[in-house]
């Protein structure tokens, strides 16, 4: 008998009969192996327990407690999901199925009456049937003729059988006289799909074209065990509560709509609120720290991005030229820095100016792939909190602190307060990868330490992790799920002053070559709303509110000139306020506050229409304090103030002797 | 002999010989017309006097004191401009020669050594020397090839010629064995230019493409009598002294480089400061009365466009559409209502919200001709002070009342005193060209007119003039130069609510359509710019002012840190202030101040320290005064105060009690 060898995770070899099974191959390795296997990985492609090994190869086990033994538990519930639809809908017609990150999914088309999440519970108990039935669920090899045959009538069936078929044959399985495609390794059972949950329905364009047909799409997740699963719904639902999308469509801040354009938010009043008066914060700490605003527009001749490098190294997430007719090619800016280079190259600079700081809260188109799109975190159109300084070299190490403390400022005002730092050097044993120039890159990444070691801060150093032009540092935070995102960045470039031939005139009176840092202290405005709408969990602080004020007349009759008063001496001091006039409870009133997380709750009644108070509820307490009007409005305007403009804490007092 | 009759202006007809010349036909009616006739105008073509009449026509003698007789002097001086640069620089090109609105041009193309203005006596003196030799100018006419031989070696004259030929025969003129180009009627002698000036030298690219090379555009203007241009160079130089984009180029405000990009102006950090200060005021005012400001992308799906109709009508004025790849067109919006339209579809709307009034300062995109393009003025990227509000029909009146007065405030805040109102009506001789609904248009007719009436405003009203869509009311302005300018315009749209298919629940729990109000308070950004640029003469108001105040220290040593200490007192109030420690002249620091408009300037020596006051020089005063300086800072506070902000005054203000 013809024997073949196999090489195991271990680079133990092994040599087993030809045509062995990879479940037989596990079962002569051992028992319990063989118990836990769900699927095996020949030569780096995840197959059937049933395949057979023909020659030699590398051969792994995969078990059903790892993360890849997840995925074909997954594979397999999807699977069972699409059966299960067709029993209950028989005239449906199916997209793709497979896996998400926590989950699977099945694109379903049920015409005019699509799946909703009302028709789930239906679907989890036929489900439940199929896996307490243990069918067995063998691949079966067809021809595409015959597979045609058998998803006839099912446009996206169809077409999804040519896209599978490997020499003419496709591959299926047969449930309880359905007839499901093959599109990865499943367990030799339903039953072995052991327990499981539908999550939602949402809409998914076939093949994410937003010109074709919207599908309905099934989300669910399975584990083997009930600890796993109770675990997942748990992240899931704290994922949820603090989710920028769900509170962004709760609190009305945005909406995207992809008919009208994929990743193109649009802002609406509340959260345009909360935009801008970031945008004033930031411009007025920035301005009040010596950069310079401007304006530049958003799109720029195509030369400009060629001479930047841009086209040649990042083309393919850039927008698409516009050929204007009389020779201009006009392309939408995926980046600020050569509209900043013009703004320095305007004038002839010289070496008293120096640092300049250009800032501009600089909007930029990028193209991200539809399926990366997210809320505000990641989309087409943004607005960067953008600066480029121009210094000379010896100046490094000073503007990097002067960067570094405005940030964390910044931090401080807006309450972030879990970071870390990540000095990014270039990889010392291979200095060729890198723009060419050592003197300035050992000094520059020396100074870069020096600085964070004189503001005592503590950071990582990553060797290697320098972009070509430069060292830099990023500032690295955490959303309230846990993933890593970079908040801020302070990028030196040598290469672009190079590229852009950008001078200033020095002491000497000879030109020289400044270095250009790049820095972003909030990234995009997209991106930090987004950001700090999951750290507040929505309870923006005052300062932030779109609404940071209600009041409510206890009888509109008798105190709502009272509480009109209140609202006009507020609003002049441009307090966002308004009067709950409304004819409802007082209770559904204030509760409809607390869902809108207003920050102040003001309850006017008899009482306080007297004694000129008002009966004051913060958001998130339970009890009222009564206060004088006038020390609350006092001690409102002292908060916001404090959070919000540079120029009435921080710094500049220091210089008023 | 053959007759031919000629119908002259006034509608007297005439038999004349056949092949009379337009000069004998003058002459034949009055000697003192023949006296004045420069050129004629058969059957509506300008032609040469010498031309001779060949069949029945309509004629028009063109004099000399005519604008149009002023054109063929303009075209005669051209010639003479051409002759008299080829005679000093014989290797020369040229591109097109001919006029613009106040004189004559003519293109040039020296190489490596392009003419400048310092060339311009030496080629004045040539054209008069030219005028004064009395050289005839007689149009004679030579096969292309014969042309392109007396042209060989200009690329750009061949292919003029080509251009030019008419029959395979091109017109050219010989003067003092020059060859120019025939482009226009012109005198018969060099000596009928009475009096000309050259007036200065700019880039122009060869047929108006950036792609192709940049020629030298030399300008001159010419008259008849010395008073006429005399009286031309007073009205340029006051032009000039007002142009916005002079202006804006000593005051570092915005610069414009087509090779980056036509039409799509930098705002240096001057220019920012002041649109930065437009615009806060401009929110916080529309805020306060009642509108929801949004942010909204400037790309929109292309579809919108073909719903609202922009795609069908105005597409000559929009951007490429951007083919995305996956089936989305996306377009740069060249108006924001179908978004505004997107965020007010976003929420089901109830009669008790209305009026909605939805604003942005919203970034379009027109594509404008590269000829039309003017600094600030006329450019292809604008941010527009755009509002949309939707109302029900009764409530059209009452809206539009409160826009004017928003609109009168906002006038009365930048001192702009002289408007004029134009409401526009459909034509009600012809009905059918407009939106069909003639109950509607009759009533918000009468209603705009009774708000103006109501509100004791003086106003002219335009038959005919309204939009398809519905009446409007336009503010017209004039430029410091004269020129008409609609600076403000509040229009009733009903056709948009039905394209985009809005509608309200109605206290009857029906839908209803709204109407929505197209409002613009102050234009675009970049425009109300150069107009206030250009009616302030630069001299910005002082909250308005890029730099507000100059400290000068008589003695940097002595006085500087009292200087400081002033600078960090007022920068904690948001004023913009610098202390020029430079080593310089104090009289030259004043000088400099004033160039630069700044509102104030302070002067602090060994007095001003001992008293703790300040030297105050205001704008454009001769005489400075000595006051306190909390005092200073107090008075100028409330001075910026009153002119930034409407919480500080204003309507808001009324409501305290």
């Amino acid at each position: 008998m013809a024997e073949v060898e196999v090489t195991l995770a271990d680079g133990a070899k092994r040599t087993v009969a030809e045509n062995s099974s990879v479940l037989e191959v596990a079962k002569a390795i051992s028992t319990s192996l063989a118990k836990k296997a769900v699927a095996g990985k020949v030569d780096g492609q995840v197959v059937g327990l049933e395949e057979k090994l023909t020659q030699d190869a590398s051969l792994e086990i995969i078990t059903k407690d790892s993360d890849e033994g997840l995925q074909v538990v997954w594979n397999t519930a999807a699977v069972v999901l699409q059966v299960a639809i067709q029993a209950i809908y028989p005239d449906i017609h199916f997209g793709t199925k497979g896996n998400v990150e926590h989950g699977f999914y099945c694109d379903t088309d049920n015409g005019s009456e699509q799946i909703s999440v009302d028709g789930l519970p239906a679907i989890e108990d036929k489900m439940a049937a199929l896996i307490k039935a243990d069918l067995p669920l063998a691949q079966e090899w067809v021809s595409e003729a015959e597979a045609l045959k058998l998803v006839d009538g099912d446009p996206y069936q169809a077409k999804l059988v040519h896209q599978l078929a490997k020499d003419g044959k496709v591959a299926i399985y047969r449930v309880q006289e359905k007839v499901v495609l093959s599109s990865g390794v499943v367990l030799p059972s339903t039953h072995d799909v052991k327990v499981f949950k539908l999550l939602s329905v949402a809409g998914a364009y076939w093949e994410g074209k937003s010109s074709n047909p919207m599908l309905q799409r099934i989300y669910g997740t399975a584990f083997l065990k009930q600890k796993d699963l109770d675990a997942e719904l748990a992240r899931q639902q704290e994922a949820h509560d603090r989710d920028h999308r769900v509170i962004g469509n709760n609190l009305d801040l945005f909406f995207v709509d992809p008919k009208v354009g994929a990743g193109l938010p649009y802002w609406m009043p509340n959260g345009a609120t909360i935009r801008r008066t970031i945008e004033r914060y930031i411009i007025d700490k920035e301005v009040a720290n010596g950069y310079q605003h401007v304006y530049t527009p958003v799109l720029m001749n195509l030369d400009a991005y060629k001479t930047s490098g841009h086209w040649e190294h990042y083309r393919e997430d850039m927008f698409p030229p516009m050929d204007m007719g009389d020779g201009e090619m006009l392309e939408l800016r995926p980046m600020n820095c050569p509209s900043h280079i013009q703004v320095y190259k305007h004038h002839i600079r010289s070496y008293r100016e120096l640092p300049i700081r250009i800032a501009e809260l600089g909007m930029m188109h990028r193209y991200e792939k539809s399926g990366a799109l997210s809320g505000l975190q990641r989309v087409r159109e943004m607005t960067l909190n953008d600066g480029h300084t121009f210094v000379a070299p010896d100046q490094i190490q000073d503007e990097f602190k002067k960067i570094l403390s405005l940030m964390v400022e910044v931090y401080d005002d807006f309450d972030i307060t879990d970071y870390t730092f990540r000095l990014s050097y270039r990889d010392p044993k291979n200095t060729k990868k890198y723009f060419d120039d050592d003197e300035m890159w050992n000094k520059s990444q020396a100074m870069l330490k020096a600085a964070m070691d004189d503001l005592g801060l503590d950071y990582v150093e990553a060797e290697g992790e320098a972009a070509f032009y430069g060292p830099k540092l990023d500032v690295q935070t955490k959303t309230a799920l846990g993933n890593e995102e970079t908040l801020s960045t302070i990028q030196l470039d040598f290469m672009l002053p190079e590229r852009f031939d950008l001078h200033y005139v020095g002491a000497d009176g000879e030109d020289h070559r400044p270095v250009m840092i790049h820095r972003g202290l909030v990234s995009t405005m997209e991106r930090f709303t987004a950001y700090l709408t999951e750290i507040y969990k929505g309870a923006f602080p005052t300062w932030l509110a779109p609404k940071q004020v209600t009041i409510i007349p206890v009888n509109q009759k008798f105190h709502g000139e009272y509480a009109e008063k209140l609202r006009a001496k507020m609003a002049a001091k441009h307090i966002r306020v308004n009067v709950d006039t409304r004819n409802e409870k007082m209770g559904y009133k204030i509760r409809e506050a607390q869902t809108q997380k207003v920050p102040y709750v003001l309850v006017v009644g008899d009482q306080e229409l007297e004694a000129g108070t008002v009966s004051v509820r913060k958001y998130g307490q339970k009890d009222s304090e009564s206060e004088n009007n006038n020390m609350f409005i006092d001690s409102l305007t002292a908060e916001i103030q404090n959070f919000s403009r540079t120029g009435d804490h921080g710094k500049n007092d220091d210089l008023i002797k």
